[in-house]
């Protein structure tokens, strides 16, 4: 080893000892006659001192050294004069005895700093400096913990990780594979997995009971703000289980996971119903660490000369606590906020509970203080409360006060990042129609698309509505939901041939085209498939929720750009006519 | 949970609790008014018994229960009459109350048993239920087993496990990537990475000191038996070290496993260089469990008129201890085994070394007893033995010799699966001469090629001789060796702009070929790199040699062919019209 110990373990009991470290220069202050070099490695700085008074030449060849250098020294742990209690290593120093440069370094294009001057893109590009920042490998420690204690626990409760294929069949599904050209199958294409699903279902069919894998899975979809085309789950199943098992077994997961990697006690997971959470929340994946729920105002508005509620057919309302002083400023800010495009809202209609009881609205003009007594009933509001009401279409009405609600809790300070409130929701309907998600193969937009994925189980009470009202089939599936962020989910599978192929047929598939994708897994319920079910929780998701943040880029050593492009080593990029030629295709680009 | 127990862990503490099991229909036998059904899981097998004289109705139902049915039972546990020391839960068996089919099966295309009827092909396409086998399972099991070890002995050892890209992109090398057409970025690729070698590397420089990755590796080359389109690696590398430090950690995995895994203690493994490899086994990874070195007998054998070894240029043996009283059949056997084409060579000369102290050799004509005495003597030969002798060129007849002693190995029972003998090996040549090597691309052949890969640092004192005489380049890099399969691979890497530049020159690429390539990891060398080093072992393989199989099919869940093909769910196949669109490709077979 090129040192005898690492720059972030020596102490005052190390005193005296003759030591070697090796590093990288944090930075570097001339003092009088004497230098200071900071010394950093992953596991922390520790103070180089030199002395003019002790080696002249030394001395001179320390000053000459700039920052991101890379050293070898050999001296003495003595202790420091003016210690430093915010470092582990800050009590002591080592006087210099032999100083070998390794390596040099030119200057930075960004400051290697927990601040640093760096923008997005420059530090994508030069990503193995931004590693280096103190911030950035904490995320990856992290992340590493994350991978270690979520083996522990599952490796404690009989899962075996079983490693399934890359190079698999396409079978879209509506969402777009990442295809592999095959060179010894001319003409024929591997695709890379969306999600290991038709293997993990295979091995509870082979017996292998409880399955589960770190595993990277491939997307190729329009990229959003928080996706990559490639990404991980720590994915899971289970055999000879019903819903209540796996929901059980994962909250141990999770709870395992905060107590030991972040010492918090997470209590008993509540269940809310799909229904109520767009009911309540108009959000499939609710931020419960506040409540202002919405109360549906229908009944209440409607028939008074107010044509925009008339007009409407949902009314709906959030109330705001604690938010009655809010300045027409904020207010016309919050207008402003739902009618932006992402959101859609045409306007915004408000109630003040004043705190010496009265309440003014933007409607005056059509709802005198007794209606709008009413309202406040409606709400549970207080004096002091702030009502906020939109109105429109059901479902847009839903999303645009699910983020104008997210916004107020926001202002209001209510999403700490560091409280977790984490909640099951269930019920999932089974279907969605699918109109227009450009996320989706072209032929797969308006029809019946699987809101989970084909091979979720309907609620068997609802089997006979498969045919009649496909839309309001329930299926036994659940997602877990932490601060508003979907980390998990996953559902209780088709185990029997026939239902599967209904199933398909449902969702559009020819008899051939899903014996074509699928046969191999429906001929395998043939031969004695257990009931079974799973889930996948996003594990970068899950990296940057317990990092407190809301990027996933910042805990993926090597991230893509929102074009999917990996801007350090410049991929993807333009191959070969030889490889090509060998592969047998040609581009159609010119 | 549909059970409150496995198949696997009732006992005679047990007797009379009321319990439930799920599981597979193993066999079942009638006796008389009864009926004994095997239920199986990936615990274990537990007897049910069912008696018409208990009930009639239940009895009848268990009669019609086929293998590999799917059953819920709940019954008493009691104590058997005739106790089955060979199971652990022979002593008990469930007295059944309750009988649920939870799904049927039609009869398996084999015997799910540890000896079964079915070929290969017929257990790849049915691998599920090949993967009910006992012996698969527990190959899967032991690399479970195997991973988690690798990862708690590493995670003790400060290593990081960072998740690196997919995604990446082509710098073939020589050897073929697979590569996936970009939709985003028309007319480009990702390739997928034959290892993540610039990325640990960067992870290096980028201060992580420590990276390991049980990690998915992609080569498309044309597959010989025990290879694999997609295979893992555990991939390692560290910082500030030098080759010892990296060999001292690795042989503290291979002990670390063999120990918790096998309950093995393995001992301190030797150094051999590769120039001793060759000279004494004809091979870099020589299978120590039995000496049989090589004896070069140019000295002794030519000029005698015999016009095979004086027109060869290179004659050598092997003595087989004990082997003398082999016969005439065996001999030509042996014959036989060198002259097939795949070895090569034309004939094979032998002596015995017989009883009574006289030699006897093939060209007895040409060489007197007292020169065969001499032979002996090169050999250490004694009474009783057999010596095996090779001519030709000499490369060839190396590897010929090798196979022969592999052979001659086995015959005589030299080669226990159970006795292990590991080695690292050292001092590889930098660069080897690609006459013709078809998994290359054709570009690369007629041209030196990097024997481990272009990054491997060259041994300082060789440096000199990377121009006049490249052939003769030794690397600081090694191959740990177990029974004669390389198990892993790594060295000292190079970390110098400049260095690296020349590596580059070398191997074929111009300046912008390797800028365009490789710029992002020379660019990184500026910044501050440290010194640095590792190695990757191949799991498929070690997993394959702890369980004691020559194939690391048997260690894979769901195995490629020799065409590259999942025969399971078909893959690859052909894509949709659709498909091939979005990405601007055509595919060029008709």
């Amino acid at each position: 080893m090129l040192r005898t110990h690492t720059c972030g373990e020596l102490r005052l009991s190390d005193i005296n000892k003759e030591i070697t470290l090796s590093g990288w220069v944090q930075k570097s202050r001339d003092l009088g006659g004497m230098t200071f070099i900071d010394l950093r490695d992953r596991y922390g700085i520790t103070q180089l001192v030199f002395n003019e008074d002790w080696d002249k030449a030394l001395c001179a060849k320390a000053r000459q050294l700039s920052r991101e250098f890379v050293l070898q020294v050999t001296g003495t742990v003595i202790e420091r004069e003016s210690k430093n209690k915010n470092n582990p290593t800050g009590e002591i120093e080592i006087k210099v005895t032999q100083l070998k440069v390794l390596n040099d370094a030119v200057t930075p294009p960004f400051t290697i700093e927990d601040d640093t001057d760096g923008g997005d893109e420059l530090r994508m590009k030069y990503r193995y400096l931004d590693l280096r920042r103190n911030t950035v490998r904490k995320n990856l420690e992290l992340r590493h913990r994350l991978a270690i204690e979520t083996r522990n626990y599952l490796d404690s409760k009989n899962f075996l990780e079983v490693e399934t294929p890359v190079l698999i069949k396409s079978t879209p599904e509506g969402a777009r594979d990442f295809v592999v050209p095959s060179r010894m199958n001319q003409g024929e294409f591997y695709a890379l997995p969306q999600s290991p699903q038709t293997f993990k279902q295979l091995l509870m069919v082979a017996g292998f009971d409880r399955y589960y894998q770190i595993v990277k899975c491939f997307r190729d979809e329009d990229l959003r703000a928080d996706r990559q085309p490639e990404f991980t789950q720590i994915d899971c199943e289970m055999s000879f289980v019903e819903q209540q098992d796996i929901l059980d077994t994962f909250e141990g997961l999770i709870k395992h996971l905060f107590k030991k990697v972040k010492g918090i006690d997470i209590p008993h997971l509540p269940h809310m119903t799909y229904a109520d959470a767009m009911k309540y929340y108009g959000n499939d994946k609710p931020d419960t660490r506040f409540e202002m729920k919405f109360v549906e105002l229908n009944d209440l508005v409607k028939g008074k000369g107010f044509p925009v509620f008339d007009n409407a057919t949902f009314v709906v309302g959030i109330c705001a606590k604690g938010a009655a002083d809010y300045t027409r400023k904020q207010i016309d800010e919050l207008t402003e906020f739902v009618k932006r495009p992402q959101i859609g809202a045409t306007g915004l209609v408000y109630a003040r509970y004043n705190a010496d009881g009265t309440i003014k609205s933007s409607v005056d003009k059509f709802y005198n203080e007794e209606e709008l007594k009413k309202w406040a009933t409606a709400f549970n509001a207080e004096a002091g409360d702030l009502i906020l009401i939109l109105a429109g279409e059901k479902e847009k009405t839903q999303k645009a006060l699910s983020e104008l609600r997210l916004e107020m809790g926001s202002r209001l300070g209510l999403r700490d990042k560091n409280k977790y409130s984490c909640l099951w929701v269930v019920d999932f309907p089974l279907l969605e129609w699918n109109e227009n998600d450009t996320n989706l193969l072209e032929s797969y937009r308006g029809r019946w698309v699987a809101k989970h994925h084909p091979f979720t189980s309907p609620k068997p009470e609802d089997i006979g509505k498969l045919k009649s009202n496909p839309g309001e089939v329930r299926a036994n599936a659940y997602d877990m939901v932490i601060n508003g962020v979907e980390i998990g989910g996953g559902s209780i599978r088709i185990y029997n041939r026939e239902l599967q192929a209904q199933m398909f047929d449902l969702l559009g598939f020819t008899k051939e085209e899903a014996q074509e994708q699928f046969g191999f897994l429906m001929n395998a319920f043939e031969y004695g498939a257990p009931p079974h079910g799973g889930l996948a929780f996003g594990f970068d998701r899950l990296c940057s929720l317990f990092g407190g943040s809301d990027s996933i880029r910042d805990f993926i050593a090597f991230p893509k750009n929102n074009s999917g492009r990996d801007m350090m080593i410049d991929a993807p990029s333009a191959i070969s006519d030889e490889q090509l030629k060998e592969l047998s295709i040609t581009s159609t680009v010119k």
